[in-house]
């Protein structure tokens, strides 16, 4: 990586990693809690995961590239810690908590690199890249509000 | 995990890991990056992370618990990402700009990891905690903020 449009690049491959990554990961999540809400929330976050994916390859063609993904450790570290929990955390309580909390920070993640490339994507204009990630960025920012409302206003206080 | 109260003491446990995680691979990065504003922001960082440890003994105190942390493989993973940054970016500009994007990637970590504890302090009645949290929270939303401003006004134009 030399220039700022190699960083643009790589990043970009590697949440079309991450993206990939959470689609194999989350079914698992969905079918390990019992709570009809939090399905829900989880159900509704993959099938836009997979809408983001179709997004991504189109950021992709609009800057002349093929869309790949690169292995990225970040969200393996993420993913795995989630895993944890559902093997861990056993008691009702503590594991629709626990999962909101790794889901969470598995959106932020998403949040901090999407915010990255907008700028990059703006910075090396690339309107429609920037279009594109912009979109993403505001559902990525909507689903980490579902998980806190879901989190402050039923699973916390249960 | 059984309760929302052990899912507060085994995520306080991973932040605990992780920012002491985080002043160990800081100084690498500080000393691999040439820029003097983002040295600087760096090195801010690392003082604030060295005091909000400080700040989480007290949390564990509150709830009287021991200090301890628990190996935590997100960070672990982001941390692994920041350092092939190091090894891969060799160029100045991609180096400055994906650095940033990768301490991003760790705020935003803290961010979810802090928003998630306080509320759990909150619901589990720990006011002392809810307190310390919310304050390293807002400092960690500051932290994030000043890197967004320097890419955004400096390293990305350059």
């Amino acid at each position: 990586m030399k220039t700022l449009a190699d960083a643009f690049h790589h990043t970009l491959q590697d949440v079309y990693f991450a993206e990939h990554a959470i689609t194999r990961a989350l079914p698992k999540v969905i079918s390990g809690v019992s709570s009809k809400d939090l399905k829900d929330a989880l159900k509704a976050h993959l099938s836009e995961t997979r809408a983001q994916i179709k997004m991504l390859d189109r950021v992709f063609t609009s800057i002349g590239e093929k869309a790949s993904g690169e292995k990225c450790e970040a969200i393996e570290g993420l993913i795995r810690e989630c895993d944890g929990i559902l093997a861990e955390a056993t008691g009702k309580q503590a594991r629709h908590a626990a999962v909101i909390g790794a889901c969470q920070a598995i959106e932020h993640y998403e949040i901090a690199r999407y915010g990255t490339l907008r700028e990059w994507a703006k910075a090396l204009g690339h309107d429609e890249a920037h279009g594109l990630l912009s979109s993403i960025l505001d559902q990525e920012k909507k689903a980490n509000h579902s998980l806190t409302h879901l989190a402050v206003t039923s699973i916390n206080q249960a």
